[in-house]
């Protein structure tokens, strides 16, 4: 692991086989297409990614198909935290072994109510465990669904217990003032936002980029933000289309609207499935997301 | 399986080895101990036992050791609930094995604001896949740590779809008039009040009893309010003396606070021991929890 992420990162779907089991292949054509169509990398393994609806196993499974299938480890940076800590160990080291540029790490997220003392112990323990100098840990915010705030104590702890090990955070709470404070107060973190909208006033004020669901479908628009600057009048027109995207989709179930978007594009029903407790959109939501969607102007990449 | 969960069920507490790995000869101990002591079953593996923080692999392990250690499954209800289908399966599977009276499953826990539809898939799916007609599962109500609520039409359908298998509910909210309700609501299930002062109400109104974390030290307690009925008098003192040790407890971080009583009972000093992102009961806090404790009068049955 070297370097640090910036730019423009999907928070990859999982294709699924129709047993629901992860569709590797498909997976892997998938992260090739969208590095192919402006994302910079892959936060495999995400919230989006329907991660903790997997196994171990089959989690470790998409890994390394996706190193053997050829992405390259500088592009990922795949989602590890896990409730259990041996099983976030496991899945840092699978990670560190491809050769992914670095981890998201979720907080444990089922206990509430946790004290940053409890949460700073999970991740010493799981950077203690994995033991690896190539460990480069971007830590994950977003209590709405994790229940588990990353405060800046907690930060300047663990940068301090853990120098060159901690290298980033994503912050998907969706408010902007709080996302520059964090990028103004550690200069030497790459900072992504968790949200579309995020992204031009983030690389505004010196911080990395993001990493998005929307991304899945619309990263081309969103390089062409990274593209533009330094022309913040440009990077603001980009910054419209994307925002504009990410407004029509959020009306949505995010993950299942992402998904029916490439089912339809596609051909491949496949795409439509998601674990539950997601569900697949409905007939109805679909048409009108889809019509949304055609009436902004919006268009998919080719898809190969 | 077969019989429905009645009475005084522990949420039984992990005990941890220094490493923090989970001490099956000690779960075991524990486990003899509460049923010597006026507990009827043992929901292991669920909130207070921190069965989230343990890996598959750890938690299938535990329940062998317990059937291998001589604990009937007659008397077991382990949490069986997990984010990713296939491990609650799995476990599922090996509580069906040992013969478990039954099982206790969360939903998943990582989505928040998910549908009935999809928790109504996941319930569905692991019924299917564990296929076992010995099956006798328990739903697990604690949307304010799970954040998924189990409502009355998602029992009324998954009773319709797998008649016979949906066996009951434990309720951790906290709201007696929403408990009561589900017992006269559904009379045929095992509704199991999730804390402490719901026992009484819950038997006088035809409920099967409770499973709660107090009952780690307060199981006596517990046994004598069912013990004296129907003297409801009798009853309600017992009762209160129970609500009692519930009340000093519940203003402490409940699983440490636990394993602290026991550590100070058993004079081992691995009982304190947490995985994080729990923390165990820092010492002063230790010391007003031991004082409240013994001016109540409390005192814990001889650990033998």
């Amino acid at each position: 692991m070297s370097g640090l992420a910036k730019g423009v990162w999907a928070a990859a779907l999982t294709p699924l086989a129709p047993d629901l089991s992860p569709d590797i292949p498909a997976l892997a054509a998938h992260c090739r297409w969208l590095l192919a169509n402006g994302c910079d990398g892959l936060a495999v393994l995400g919230t989006t990614g329907e991660a903790n609806s997997f196994t171990l196993a089959e989690r470790l499974a998409m890994l390394d198909g996706l190193s053997q299938a050829g992405i390259p480890g500088a592009n990922l940076m795949p989602g590890t935290g896990c409730c259990a800590f041996p099983d976030a160990v496991a899945l840092t080291k699978k990670a560190v072994e491809i050769g992914a540029l670095g981890v998201l790490v979720l907080p444990p997220f089922y206990y509430k109510n946790v004290s940053d003392e409890g949460v700073f112990a999970y991740y010493a323990r799981v950077i203690e465990d994995v033991g690896d100098s190539r460990l480069k840990l971007y830590l994950y915010h977003f209590p709405k669904l994790s229940g588990v705030a990353i405060t800046k104590p907690l930060i300047e702890r663990l940068m301090k217990a853990y120098p060159g090990v901690i290298a980033g955070l994503k912050d998907s709470m969706g408010d902007l003032e709080q996302t520059l404070d964090l990028v103004r107060g550690f200069p030497d973190l790459s900072i992504l936002a968790g949200y579309d909208d995020g992204l031009l006033p983030v690389l505004d004020a010196g911080g990395a980029g993001c990493i998005t669901a929307c991304a899945n479908i619309a990263s081309p628009l969103a390089a062409k933000v990274v593209a533009a600057l330094p022309d913040i009048k440009q990077a603001q027109l980009a910054q419209m289309r994307l925002t504009g995207v990410r407004r029509i989709l959020e009306a949505y179930p995010m993950t299942a609207a992402l998904k029916e978007v490439l089912a339809r594009a596609s051909g491949i029903d496949a795409w439509r499935g998601v674990r539950p407790p997601l569900v697949a959109l409905p007939g109805d939501k679909a048409e009108s997301l889809m019509n949304q969607l055609a009436a902004s102007g919006f268009a998919l990449a080719p898809l190969s």
